[in-house]
């Protein structure tokens, strides 16, 4: 059986929306997880629920690592922290995921530090699916690495190939650089010399792609600096918000709106559950020795559940082993 | 009566859209255009209207910069381009405002080159309106300088704020800074080091803001550097489409939703309107010394319609001069 770790202090809600979480997570997609933090805080959350004892357990942790904290610092000074104590049962073999919605520095430092990174990788990055109108693009790096080298990009355009080929069954996916304009002489200096480096490096690069291409089946693997990765995800999400609320307010102003507003309510379900991000839960960090799975902040309790089976999804289809023979196949340093 | 310069040639689009939305600018907002660029084919697009030939006069210039040229080359190798020669006639104040929907890159370094800067200013920055939920935020810089130091993007809040405070009439707007992370520690060393500048500047500088925030109404002003504006212009845009196409799938998947869809067109539109980047059709240039409004490449008739009457009410609420005020009153350089 999976067995998933979950940082149960982790994210805006936790341990409430955590520990609810992960019991629907072990009777949803029948796994078994560890639950690390405050024992009395989890206990007390657990007494809420019925669930099979024998598919949890509980580990102490008297640390927390808080949203707001340098992840650097966290890591180093908090050795007991949920987060660390998490991820050292992935090390040590007793667990085969792990998953945190708290401090995403944190788990990036802590994931790199004690797992180790992939042979041939330097720096991990973590991978975003995104919805568009025809199908679904893979970004990354959404937020692990602000401050990459073009190298790094590359990397992560081998590991997105990758993953998504795992993913989707897609062979020899598409990958673009996230970029100003589509011409090879735009950008920064960052990013013309990735985009020679990408030319180089054997995947289907197709070149330069800009902000309006993620939302437009151009490609399927975006690459782009965890900074403007981060920012463009927050922009998405915050967006989508927005325009549900303000359709559901411009609806609302008359009374064929609010008609067509209750009718239209179902399709709007469906339609909202392409880009909720509670519905996938989480995203992978690769390039780490082992599956390390990063949720939102403000995760649910449904988007923990999610994440959970995403978790359990990911060790089945052995993704990091079909990273590194993509890797290997690759003479990524050879080639730049 | 104000006179604006029109790039007949600039955009996706042009002389036809660029030419009939001119000749419905002149006649919705009442001045009158100087029309740029290949003058045996802005007439034959002229033939298809009715207008008054005493506000539009053809300018010939031969030579056109295309979308894809490198900006730099495009000045100097083409200095008969419609965009240096419309640059020209707001120089030699035969005109008040210039605006093109072409090569971004071109605009900018010609206006520069040629109308110099404001003083105190080092370089220029586009800024946008973007809607939200409740009202609208600045974001600047959008694409004009891919690559700034961090005294730029605090020269960027100073002109964001001044232009805020011309347009919507508020008093000391708030001023954040865009970054992964709400703290001040978050971020690349950039985005550090221009915290602490902008943290010294007399403006309203609230902190960091995230991604999510361009659309929670969160700040008045977001300053941004033009790499990462532009992608999340971008972003936004095509989101915002892609949620309307996938939006009337959903609606149009049973009877219902066919329904509510007809009934609910009235609301779409007005929505829509609220997002729709031709309904304002441009983006000033701030800090170039002159009335400079930037086009999106796409821009259709009715986008230059807009845009021109855009740039008439910048000439009039005399944008520039508050600006320069704004900056006088700012020790910029002693402060950084």
């Amino acid at each position: 059986m999976v067995k998933v770790v979950v940082d149960a202090m982790g994210g805006d809600y936790a341990p409430a929306a955590v520990v609810g979480g992960a019991v629907e997570g072990i009777k949803k997609c029948d796994c078994f997880v560890y639950l690390v933090g405050r024992e009395a805080e989890i206990k007390k959350e657990l007494l809420k629920y019925k669930f099979d004892p024998s598919r949890v357990e509980i580990v102490h942790a008297e640390e927390i690592v808080e949203m707001h904290e340098s992840p650097a610092n966290a890591i180093r000074k908090k050795r007991n922290s949920s987060m660390n104590i998490g991820i050292n049962l992935l090390k040590e073999g007793k667990a085969d995921a792990f998953f945190s919605a708290g401090n995403t520095g944190g788990v990036v430092c802590s994931a790199t530090l004690k797992l180790g990174l992939l042979e041939g990788i330097e720096r991990p990055g973590i991978a975003i699916v995104m919805p568009n109108y025809k199908g679904v693009s893979l970004i990354i790096d959404a937020g692990a690495n602000i401050d990459p080298k073009p190298l790094h990009l590359v990397q992560y355009g081998i590991m997105g190939s990758a993953y998504f080929e795992s993913i989707l069954g897609k062979k020899n996916p598409s990958v673009g650089l996230l970029n100003v304009g589509e011409e090879e002489s735009k950008g920064t200096d960052f990013a013309k010399e990735t985009y020679q480096l990408l030319e180089q490096s054997p995947i289907n690069f197709i070149g330069n792609v800009e902000g309006k291409d993620i939302f437009s089946n151009q490609c399927d693997v975006i690459v782009c600096d965890g900074f403007v990765g981060n920012v463009t995800l927050k922009v998405a999400e915050s967006l989508a918000e927005t325009m549900s609320l303000s359709l559901r307010q411009e609806l609302g102003s008359n009374i064929l709106g609010r008609l067509a507003y209750l009718l239209a309510r179902k399709s709007f379900k469906s339609f909202k559950k392409k880009i909720d991000y509670s519905e996938y839960g989480g995203a992978p960090l690769l390039g780490v020795d082992g599956v390390v799975i990063i949720g939102h902040g403000r995760s649910s309790a449904k988007a923990v559940m999610n994440a959970i089976c995403f978790a359990k999804d990911e060790v089945e289809r052995n993704i990091n082993q079909n990273i590194m023979e993509q890797v290997k196949k690759i003479p990524v340093k050879a080639a730049c």
